[in-house]
């Protein structure tokens, strides 16, 4: 995307400190001296830990380097209350690397949501255990795709080849579309705050393999999906988004799985936007979700 | 309720065998020679336990013993298959025996349900752990209350005591509407079948003591609530009904516990309701739930 | 599909008739004569019209000809109630007609279903009132594509050719996703429950143009989609299936249709698959859905 | 509720101006300045109507007349800005006025929710055009009720006394709690945003009366119910919330009313809390709701 001469620029602010009075006011301050006009703001504090989180969008003129003027100021004021922040230039479309074993419904409508331009993403890769002809049925579009087999005793081999590509692309989110290998302690590390999984159950209900197997034998009457962002307990990292479907006693496993596709997709999809659009923030074993 | 002479009596029968072939002719041919016409019916087979399970619901020309006739030509059939069932006259109001302890929107919702005429029980008692002045801004419309203290050491006398109402008062079914105490395993087995918990969170996600704190340190965006049937284990009897709200990461402990109230005394509302139109079946650790 | 020789042979039956006593007894017993083994079956009286709906699910031992055979059996029974009736062999997958304009996301949606063998049909055809370059992106595997445009002057010699392929191609259904001309009332009357269309909105909130827009300027709290048998008056077609998702007043028209297309795909491959398994009967104005 | 000496005071602050650059940095300096520690804060610029909205949570130093030091210092920045605003010390319980005609089921929730102390509110009348008989069974703990039967002849002198209570009183708030009288225009001018009805229906699909009926006769297969502020429409007013459940083909009318009740009464509940909270201003024909 090129931006217009004359259309502004928009940039979305996120920041956590330690909590103290003054922070919105030395922030707003800050930011109507540079001219910006804020269309969107939202914060949260945590009582439990003092913390404060805030997520600002607003509109500067766009002018040479306006990002790197912008980021200059807020280093200033960053220091003065110890922030985390980050600034993103809603232009610039984030390079996002995709993973996926054999089911592909996850994948298929990430794909389908970056190509009509719902999601405004750009795939740097497709990364999968199982070889391109598990997926002949797809048009990759000329995402690069990396058949990168893993067996126990190459794990960490090829965990280090998912970090090169993760790298040589300038990816900055890994997506585990259906990606059915737990990441080891070194690989979420790595990625930490930059992996989002999608873990087919209703968590923390159903941990471990086959979920929806065990949801039909517990008889429950809900089904869901978890989006997360990963951690070194693969069903324990801080949760995104959830949702459910109402099932019956009439509904086999397959149904289940059937109807978890669904829930599994529309819920991964959204999780992968709340991150795209800096809403969603980790706050320790949890997360901060500043929804529209 | 005194049936109008012109009006059907309606019945509902319900039932479960070993499958084979032959079991839907051979009811349906036998209710109507008795001159039933069928307004309703679902049935289920459990491929698993190779079982099949049914809900007949039927109108009959209102006669004296009416039921005590159909009763008898039912028991033929259903000896030849083998088959549980039980004959319910929808005239009939089940008595209820509603248990409680400290918190009572359950107990207030469920009150309100039946004297509004919504839920067409008759409660025969109400028994709490907590004195009758816990409640004291609630009428109980003369429904006799009964309150039994228990300790660790009492348990025994006063499940004993609880036991001996619901016997002596005809009771059909207990509701432990937000009824804290943990039946013991041979409490739980004479009522099999017949007492319904709601349980204040969505299970099996958080079993155990103060399910929405433990919901609120894992960051989870959707809580519910659980009804079903008791069984020794608690928390693990089989499943009637179960229900979710959205939450956010604003929300406390206290604003979960909040919504949770919503979601507890509908979940068990509508899981009586079931019960009490013999909609819930128990099948093993599950339940079929025949919903309209 | 091949049968297998010694996998029994599974249809559906679905009917209605005038109500009476004795409707299910005569068909269950026939069945059981038939040595048909009954797996699921579900009934409805519409008491405010008197008639009696049913869908049953049997097992049968696979013959040559069994399907004539069950059907001349049948067919006499069907008089005697004056039935209308349909016989459907599982094994015979639906022959479905897709039509569409230019948003393609139920599409894509339908065919990646049936793709992954989640939605057991034969696409025959996809008809457009725009170019295969409009679709550029998508691969049909092979499924005919029409490009038929219409003006209103060419109106009904399009839809003649409409009604050409779908006798041509033996098509059973067509489903207009996102098909976004109205069909004449002569063509919706030839297509009469043989035509599932997707409304972009909670019918009966939000009928005619850009509903999404609608809704926006009303301020509503929930958008929703609804899948319908077209009927001539294209907003007005029994019901079949409808969902719903929760907006603000943060959401854009543009956000609003977003969301709207996530509610749209799955309430129309909801809608489909109910007809497809024979659970949606038409009532009048209205449906019976035999859900599981 | 008295203030603790040592916990501060916590005031909501909420304005509404034309939008423009400075705002949120003079607002938040402002209330810096005065010792205050923003803990909640959410802005929505109306960009059709250039509109500038927000709610500021904050917690300030109790002192004598700290309401009135604050009001002082806000009025100054807001002529700067033409802000409409209003500021709220949450010690304040607000007094609401509750209207009721025959069904009691909204009135009987909100009541209990405020019996528990879960709205803080200050229930100073109840007004019913029924006498007080028709709510034989309820106690209304002392809250005064008002008989004031209502003609096509009286109306406008019955409001009139309606308006005479809401001010002798000192009511901020008048919730129609299934009232089923419309409110002439200049009824609903008086109380404009001051006036919260539920609608027992998911508007704007059935305006009117006999929504449940206007349902059942079309098949729709969800229900639902809205909050609104009163308007000189009476199913026209800025909605504030709404809520569906499913139903079904065999859900009669009444099987719907029953659900509708259990829609509207958390609905209303919502609904009002949100009113209460600060969370819902008027924004011409729709609402802003600053969910948490």
């Amino acid at each position: 995307m090129t931006r217009n001469a004359t259309s502004p620029a928009i940039f979305i602010l996120t920041l956590s400190c330690p909590n103290r009075p003054g922070i919105v006011a030395a922030i707003s301050q800050q930011l109507y001296e540079l001219g910006a006009n804020i269309t969107e703001a939202q914060q949260f504090d945590d009582t439990d830990s003092n913390r404060f989180f805030m997520r600002i969008v607003f509109e500067v003129t766009a002018t040479d380097n306006i990002g790197q003027g912008l980021r200059t100021q807020i280093t200033r004021i960053a220091d003065t209350f110890s922030m985390e922040w980050s600034l993103t230039d809603t232009q610039h479309r984030q390079k996002v690397l995709l993973l996926v074993s054999r089911f592909d419904h996850c994948l298929v409508d990430l794909l389908y949501r970056w190509r009509i331009g719902e999601l405004p993403i750009d795939p740097v890769g497709i990364i999968s255990n199982h070889p391109r002809e598990t997926f002949a049925d797809l048009d990759f579009y000329g995402i690069p795709f990396h058949y990168l087999p893993v067996t126990k005793e190459t794990k960490a081999a090829q965990e280090e080849q998912i970090w090169t590509i993760f790298n040589d692309t300038g990816a900055e989110l890994a997506v585990l579309a259906r990606y059915m290998q737990v990441l080891s302690n070194a690989m979420a590390s790595r990625l930490s705050g930059r992996c989002i999984n999608i873990h087919h159950s209703f968590l923390p209900g159903f941990k471990g393999a086959r979920p929806y197997h065990q949801a039909f034998s517990r008889g429950v009457k809900l089904i869901g999906a978890t989006a997360h962002y990963v951690t070194s307990d693969l069903d324990e990292g801080p949760i995104i988004e959830q949702d459910v479907e109402r099932i019956s006693h009439a509904d086999s496993p397959d149904d289940l799985i059937r109807k978890g596709r669904d829930i599994e997709r529309r819920v991964l999809a959204r999780g992968v936007r709340f991150h795209i659009e800096r809403r969603a923030l980790m706050n320790g074993s949890k997360t901060i979700v500043f929804t529209p």
